[in-house]
Parts: structure tokens; C-alpha cells; sequence
């Protein structure tokens, strides 16, 4: 399976758990070399990640990537992960920035999900999970580029659900309505409330990766006859 | 853990699994005499589900059975399954339809749901799930009474999740948006379609009860740091 | 036309628009005779509004003012505006105050509903307007009780839409996602922000109970090529 | 003010309907000569259009177009209508579609917002309204591009809402669920159900171009603390 935009965080997390399940996993992002710790760590502990560069907003490199993977093991799905999250007052909102956030996290995820359909419709299964946010549903004051984006991942994600699910193939799309526990979120912290922020951060406040890593896996696992299209997480302290 | 509104196909199939799981269940149903054969079964399983009458819709009733169950086993969590799934025209919906629809199917949720989280509040952790349906987000036509019903129990579910999550008890709210396998649905597909139609039944259009208990145990299963409140699930083929 | 719910506020800026605009205006409120100054008021600008004690949980009650309206002047509309705005903690929420929310927010709408209906289809025409809040659409904390009864008014309203829309009869559901310029609001408002709170107070802050009507009768005005179901309106300041 | 997409059925209507109302109109389409009779129309009945080609994907003409237009009379408004409704299976969506829809359905509305909003803001008032479509909600099979189009076009105006109302810019967002009275619609119509359908096409089918201009004129005379972001509208006949 692929994970398309293997960060150090939640993608790594999701290709750790589908390695770890037994899972070939072919993960990519756009420097392929910052994966080699990624896939050290899953062959000493004897499972399969593969890593490559990739710039998913690049049609050609997508359709290699996937067939690549493909050619290593049969596809089996895909998770898209690519985030672009920016906050900008409206008249200081590029036009560049504007392109380049939709091109990030709701372009490649078209590109994606329809290079993943390709190759596993004629197979008959697969699944194709796209990871969303606060801003999939909703456009709060400031992300105009973010929120526009995402929301146009998830109708993207939810007609090719009316489509592919009859063919048995698994769309879904994973709402994080909370901070994940990553570095930039960590940045974001001090920024907004101090240095001292994080030396007293609640415990509770971050979703930890390898829960988002979980989720995915529960829906990997859901039946065919019961499955999600919309998945909501968040932590049990969350403001919502 | 607590089961109200334990019928012959959802409801048991939940108790059965949380029993197998190795919870001791305690079930409620109107008629409690048709627990026997599903108590039996668990018997002989080595697994433990008690049975008892239960009118959801008496204050004194739910606090009784619930506190009964707590006593056998300190309460850990309480499903709330009763339906009430009728459709009229909107003159032919008599007030005392209206009534009684919202009572079994909204106003037994409150009871179940305040009466449980009393109960486990002082021990700082539970769940609490309600079984939604397609009426819980839509009102269509002839639903007034079950519509209002059902989202009566959905606001209520999640004004209790937005309290009771940060004291650790994990409400959730699963929508069944599709038919479920039960004797009932399968009299409505004869009714509107013909003899035939079961006959003729695609063996993927209905949901197995079973899959319902998983999504159950799914949301048991959740870290808490990545909880959902809103549960979808459909058959892979169902139109949405 | 009929308002049910005349408070002294926006059921009353209602009846006062609608009459201006040459209806004859049927109001019913708990104690009718606190519609003495409106009536009053509405006589001397050369108006009708015609006040009536009403219980509008009571079937009979609402079945007899809507037919005492009818016979003054066919019945061409019913706006429903009962509140029941109440917070406690879900513990103190007692079955008593559970039952006495949904049967004014929306027990009492459902009634109001079918009775104007039915005197309106033989006719051919009409409209049937609900008043919904925030909690139509969120359950808060603190909100099990309005939050349920709003949600369930709105989806019983949806279903009646869903009916009676190709009748010719165009149903709505209005949000007033806001504090309106209210006696029991200014209370409030000083109840958590003290006493100055209201001297201080930022004059953008509140809706006027007359933009309310002004809503409605928007809503009264859209060629039926062109009906709203749900019409939500906040002032311009107001976080959402 | 300004109306960006003025074809000849709603944006036209829109135009007409300002201009009747006292506005100078500008109005802007990719082939500005088309315009000539809507502007001659206007100069006929004593109002003011003018026309003018426009590439609203370009951000310079898009700055310029409505540089010239408040040279022409101070910007107290845009309605951005511009549609870009297809229909692919997933396979055969090119990403030359994928990108081109986008541009044109919601990347040009971003845009158009912006630079609006650069104009009236220092006046301190305005309005900006976008034109939004049932796929504005829901990413139906066969609608990737034009669903996660149309609803990245909604987020990017609700993020536009949050940061401008209070600056009192009333930025709505209209959702037409339902087919509009237009060439192109009509001739879908006999493209799925045949020659004969027009003939027999029930007058209440389709909605008038002019609806959707009332709809925006209410929107405009909303008072500004009962202002609506979200607006819908539908035939009273029409299926939801």
C-alpha cells in the first residue's frame, strides 16, 4: 500500500502501523531521503516500508510513484496525507499561496485517489483514505487558502466514495479536529502562548500520530457492509 | 455494561459481543422473557448476559436497572438501541404517535444516558453510545415523528459527549444509514417490493447486525486521545 | 395569519410586521391577556391583531385557536415562535424539565403544524414558519434539554417541508444564530457580566427582535420557484 | 458594483435586477461582446450596465476589472457567478479539467473576494456574494472536479465572512439547489430523458433566472444584524 506525504509524524506513524501489520508500504514525500530513518527502523524490525521522493502535485510523478509501488506488491490502497496548513488575513492571502495550498493538499489528493483507482479497480478491492481537518468543514477568519483547499479534498474524497464504494473499493475521509503532536504544532504553541507553553503542556491537549495511525487501521478493518465514508477524531479534552 | 433496548437482532448482537469480549452484560428489553434464549446462548458461551424486563420510558425503571447492573458489575458503559421507526403522513400523525415515538427513542436516551453517567462519573472514566439512523440528520417525508425523535437523541447525545468527554466518559453517536438485517426490515421490503424481493435479495444490500456490534466495539476501542462522537456507517453498496 | 408564541419581543414584532402588511394577525400566547397592549397598539395604526390565551401543548387548545383564527380570516400562514431556552448540567437536568422543553419547543410546533396544515391544504396555499436557534443545529453543554427539543422542532419541520413544499405550502425553518434584544437576554447578559454589562453594551451586539420579523417576512415574499427551507441570520458581529 | 460571470441567464439577471434598483452595473464575462445586449437593455430603461471582457482566472484582469469598475462608481459590492458545472466519471477527469474548474469555479472567486474586499474596506461597508450550487454541499458520483470546486469556493467564502463581516462586509454564499431556466440546462434535459421532455416540461421544474436575482436582492436588504451567510434556495416541487 501507499502512503503519499510521509511526514515525520503522521505519515510515518501510518506507514509504521501498516508495516507493522504486515503491509509493504511504499512511502512518499517530496525529499525521499529524509525517509531512511523511517525505513531502517522497519527493517530491523523486520517489516517493509519503501521510500521515494515524490511532488504529488506532479501528475507524472504520481502515476510512477503508484505504479512503482504497484510493481513491488500489488496495490492495495492508498492514504493520502499531505497537509499545507497556512494562516493569512485575506489581502495578505497570495494568489501564489492560494494555488500552492490547493495544488498540496487538494490537487495531489485528485491525482492520487484517481492513479490509485486505476490500478486497483481492475483487482476489484482497495481503499483510499484522505487525511482532513477542522478545516474540511468548516472556513474559520484567516484560512481562506487552507479551508478552501481541504474542503474541496473532501467533496473530491466523497464522489469518488459514491463511485468506488459499489466497486468495492473503501473511500474515506479522516477528520483530525485537534492539534497532532508534531513539531510544527509544538512551534505554533510557542509562538501563540510562550516558551513556557510547552514545558506545561496538558498531556491530554495533542493527539498523539500513532492514534491517527489507529484510525486508519479500524478503518482498514471496518466490513463491507458497514463501512465509514466521514471519520471524526479528536482527543477527550478538545473544545468542539 | 448496560444494554437498553436489547432486541432480537442489533441489540443482541451488541450484547454478545461486549459478552464475548468478557464484559458482563446486563440487557434490557420490554418483554424481558424473550432474553432467554440470548442469556442461554452467552451461558454456554462461559459468557455472561443477564436479562430483564425494562420499560426505557420510566424514570424509575432505567434507575432501577441500571443501578441492578451496577451492582452486578460497577457499570462501565451502556449502549441505548431502541428504535421506533414508524412513518405516517403528517395529518395521519396522531399526537400520541408523536408522543410515544419521542419517548421511546429520545427522551428513554436522556434518561439512559443521565442515569449511567451518575453512575460513572465517580469512577472517572465509561462510554455511552446511542444507535442513530438515517432520520437522525435528515427529516423526510412522513418522518416527522421518527426524525424528531432521532435527532432529538442526537442533539441530546452530543450536548452530554461535550460535558462528559473531559471527565473521560466517551459519548458517541453511530448512524446507521442504511437498512439493517432484521426481521422487521425484511416485512418492509415485502411489503413495498413484493414476495420476491427477498427471494431475489442482493445478499449486499442490508447490514448484518453483527457489523453494527463491531462498529460498537470499533468506538469501545478508541484511544482517548482520538475519539469519535459521530459514528457513519452504510453497506458498501447502499446509496447515500 | 396565526403567530403562536406572541412574547412580548419577537413573537410580537411578528404579529405587529404582519399586520402592518394588511394581515389579519391571530396571536396566541400562555396568558393572553399580555397581549392587550399589542392589540391595543395594532388598533389604533388601523391593524388587526387579535389576542387569545392559548396552551399550545394542549392538542385541543391549539386545534380550537387555529380553527378561531381560520373563521376571523382563512388561515394563511402560521409562524410558531415558542422558546424554552434553559441550561443546567446534565446530572440536574430533571426528566420533569426534559418533558416540559420538548412539549413548548416542539411538541407544540408538530401540533401547530398539522392543525394549520390541514386547514391550509384544501386550500392549496399557505406557510408555515418555525423559529430555531443555535441549538437547532449544536448540542452545547448544558444544552440535553433545548438542544434536543430545537433539533427535534427543526427535523419535524424538514419533514413537513419535504411534504408539504409540492402542496403549494412552503415550510421553513428560521435560525437565529444569536442573543436577540430581549428582556430574558439582557438578564442573562447581566447574570454573567454583571450589572455594567448592559450600560457597556456594544450597540451591534444584539439582534433586534424587528429584524426577526423583517426574516419572516423575507421568507413570506420568495416566489415559490425559489423557496428557502433553512434561512439562518446573525448580526454582523457576532462569532460563529 | 460588480458581477463577475454575467451570462446570458442568472448573472445577466442579477446585473439587470441592480441596475433596475439604482446600481451602476459592471459587468464582466469571458466574451464582453456578448454583453451588448444586456447593456443596451439597461440604456434603454434609463439604468446603467456596462460590459467588459474578463478572464476572471487572471489576477490582473481581475484587479483591473474591478479597478475600472469603481473608478466608474465607488464598489459597493461583487456577486461572483461564475459556474463551471461538468460531469466525468473518476478515470476520465484529466487534471486538465480538474485544474481548469477549479480556476474557474473557485480559485477566480477567491480572487474576485480579495480585491473586492480591497476596495470597500477602507470604505467601510460593502457586500460580496458567490453563487453556490447543491454540489456545494455534496460531492455526488461524477462531480470530483466541480463538487471539490464548488465547495473549496464556499469555504474560501465562509473564511471571507468570519474576517470581513465585522468590518461590516456581508459576505453570503447562495446555494441554488436545482436546475435554473437556461440554455445549457435545457439542453441536458433533452440530452438525458430526449426531444420530448422540453415539450412536456412541467413550468414548476426549473427555477428563473430572475428568482435567483431576487434572491440576491434579498440578501442585500438584509439589515446588518441579520445578516445570512449561508442562503438557499429550490422550487417548491424540487426533490431534496
Amino acid at each position: 500500500m501507499a502512503v503519499i506525504g510521509a511526514g515525520d509524524f503522521i505519515g510515518s506513524a501510518i506507514a509504521r502501523k501498516f508495516a507493522a501489520e504486515g503491509f509493504t508500504v511504499f512511502a512518499g514525500r517530496r525529499d525521499g531521503e529524509k525517509l531512511a530513518p523511517l525505513t531502517d527502523l522497519a527493517r530491523a524490525a523486520g517489516n517493509t516500508i519503501m521510500g521515494r521522493s515524490l511532488d504529488a502535485r506532479k501528475e507524472e510523478d504520481v502515476i510512477r510513484f503508484l505504479q512503482e509501488a504497484d510493481a513491488h506488491a500489488p496495490l492495495e490502497g492508498c492514504i493520502f496525507n499531505i497537509g499545507a496548513n497556512v494562516n493569512y488575513p485575506l489581502l495578505e492571502t497570495t494568489e501564489r499561496v492560494f494555488r500552492k495550498v490547493w495544488e498540496m493538499a487538494c490537487y495531489a489528493g485528485f491525482l492520487a485517489g484517481r492513479e490509485s483507482a486505476r490500478l486497483m479497480l481492475p483487482r476489484g478491492q482497495g481503499f483510499l483514505f484522505f487525511t482532513g481537518a477542522t478545516a474540511s468543514l468548516r472556513g474559520g477568519s484567516g484560512f481562506a487558502a487552507f479551508a478552501s483547499a481541504k474542503s474541496g479534498l473532501r467533496a473530491a474524497a466523497q464522489s469518488m466514495a459514491r463511485e468506488l464504494w459499489p466497486k468495492n473499493i473503501h473511500v474515506a475521509h479522516l477528520i483530525i479536529d485537534a492539534g497532532v503532536d508534531t513539531a510544527w504544532v509544538r512551534q505554533r504553541i510557542v509562538q501563540r502562548e510562550g516558551e513556557d507553553a510547552l514545558n506545561n503542556l496538558d498531556p491530554n491537549r495533542l493527539m498523539r500520530p500513532d492514534a491517527v495511525a489507529e484510525a486508519y487501521w479500524q478503518l482498514y478493518q471496518q466490513p463491507r457492509d458497514a463501512w465509514s465514508f466521514e471519520h471524526e477524531i479528536r482527543p477527550f479534552g478538545e473544545k468542539w
